[in-house]
């Protein structure tokens, strides 16, 4: 696609785009808590069950939090991304949807190791939607960047830079705990718990999101 | 975080957190349904049995009622906020998604207690959600207003303290319920049926409401 | 609420309260399709039985099909209603509320009915249910025009009426199913299918609707 | 319906369609998730049965894939439609309503789709899902564009019959793969896989599409 051909704006609009990306994270960070069910006790055993029931929830629970806030955070790298880009092409699309599939995959991969925490195979599967959501989430700022293709034109390249590599510490770290479930699902676990910490510490980034000029806000 | 440094707006632009925000009430509202079961009844005893089958999901009903209305009263104080607050940083943020995660849990809460509408550990997982629904919401304003870091300079402290008490009023009823639990459901019971009245009824914090010039209305 | 009081807007902005109303009407409306299950059939039946199994599911697609489409005439009534309203108070917010509780209702009431679309018990559920939505949305519009309260002032009166009169059909038709389902099943069945056609066919609304210019709309 | 008694704008503002779509659009993405389960397993069994139990999902997992794709594709081609689109009338809407009730039916399609790939049943409720929602999305292009009802009034007659030509594909293959079903399950199911692929290619709208200057981003 030549930027020349489409001046100013081209594509389908971004804030559609938005639109339907906000949508499908809404959902899907919402949607988990259906892999928290209410427990079905039988009518005699209910008031001496009920608590003990509730309580071995906890795994699902934390699995629940873990996931919720990881789509938060790539949420916020997604939407950070559009101060940045300005329009769309097909290619740019078809990322956005494949980031998208794989962000609604979420619920499933949550419920697996909710379920079965402490099973390698949950750990890679769930490991593995990290690493997909991830990755896709970075071909989509490599694409928007590279030789600025859809960004604003005076975007600093330490911008591109140190974005680029705080997308890349969640899969990164999700594929160490891939790597870890064959020796320890302990370790494992724990590192996926541990992620999310990550991006609540304030990273360089910080620097340029608090300077750059709002957009889209009043 | 330095407002100096950000003039004018800074952080993720408050209209994208709003969307999240409204999708997630959204769908945590529409899928309390779930909880309420068509019921599977036999074939040969279908029509003897289907409107008592149907009678008795009324604890379920209700329970998804003021639940429902609970989240109406959350969303209403959640963008109440955003007349007043202007931009957004990390740690507000990092609040709004928690306050998400527990707004979003609450489907699973009034599920365990419209199925156990009569067991304290029902009611103690409902009143706890209720109290982290409200609590997160309180850090919420708190966090924005103090020392007016994110919200309109010429913001009264009047308003901010009237609007902290009207947050306030609901996790302070359901901690009551939760203590009371232990002496009487029914009680505690009758409590969480009565909090969300105590927001029918117009508050002192109306009267700055009305007064208020809309920001984002046409 | 006085008017003058809150000089050109006032309460919560109108279009906050239509994004949550377009949220909760878009998810009941998708909910619904899950009251059709995938039928779950026994390896060695599944050549056999898979496409009567399939065929039996039509009394639930039916009831889908009208659930949804009467969800989009709400829907559209709802909007219509927004092209005149120009601000927000607290008890129309509660009036709101109620309605969109009662919405989202509906993927249970659908259910009941798909499953037990002979059923008296089911019919009246589903009947008070749409009655209940087409109430409220009718109490929506009264409040807010009764004394134009919260409406541009020189709408007709003309307009006013004849809105009234198109929301209520609905309910004024699902009370005579309701009525009509303890004397025949069949007929009161047939008459839930035939309320959507009711605002197939353009009404004199309609061409004060053209006229109207778009408010909201580039 | 004529357009000179609606000069500039009418009907209901196409920005409340386009959300109710976006809607709609997202959750039934989203939803899809739900047709691949956790898989239950006894105690005793998980360690060596759960890394087969997940394997067998795959043809779900296919499923999924090429549905939110599609849907990705439809939504797509649904939103280009509306940069051409300047206002709606009440059977435009009514078709825009059909057209959803198609979308949000998908889910259930391809959960029997997934459950039973090999079934020709399972192929021939999918395809006609896919000619439904492809059938009405033609339709709602060519009500809007015939006599320029709806649209700009200088669209390119060449921009018309690109973009229904473009919309036809996937019916026409869904249709294809429905004829085939009767003879090969398997080529039919291999046409459906194929299907997202045919809209990967970029086609001759794209240049139309690429200068056109976009109406709705900033």
């Amino acid at each position: 696609m030549d930027r020349s051909t489409a001046p100013g704006v081209g594509g389908l609009a971004k804030n559609r785009v938005e639109a339907l990306s906000d949508g499908v994270f809404a959902i899907a960070m919402t949607l988990m808590i259906f892999n928290i069910k209410v427990p079905d006790i039988p009518n005699e055993l209910v008031r001496s069950q009920i608590a003990h029931e509730v309580f071995v929830l906890w795994p699902k629970l934390l699995v629940y939090f873990i996931s919720f806030v990881m789509l938060g955070v790539y949420w916020i790298g997604h939407h950070n991304q559009y101060h940045y880009i300005l329009w769309t092409d097909r290619a740019f699309l078809w990322i956005n949807i494949f980031f998208l599939a794989c962000v609604s995959l979420l619920p499933f991969s949550a419920g697996l190791l909710g379920q079965y925490p402490a099973e390698r195979t949950a750990q890679v599967v769930y490991g593995l939607n990290m690493i997909l959501i991830g990755g896709f989430l970075y071909a989509h700022w490599l694409y928007a960047t590279r030789g600025r293709r859809l960004v604003i034109g005076d975007i600093r390249p330490e911008v591109v830079r140190l974005a680029s590599r705080r997308i890349l510490m969640a899969p990164v770290a999700a594929f160490f705990a891939v790597c870890i479930a064959s020796i320890s699902t302990r370790l494992s676990l724990a590192l996926f718990v541990a992620i999310p910490f990550l991006y609540i510490v304030p990273g360089r980034i910080d620097h340029h999101w608090l300077r750059l000029p709002g957009r889209d806000s009043g």
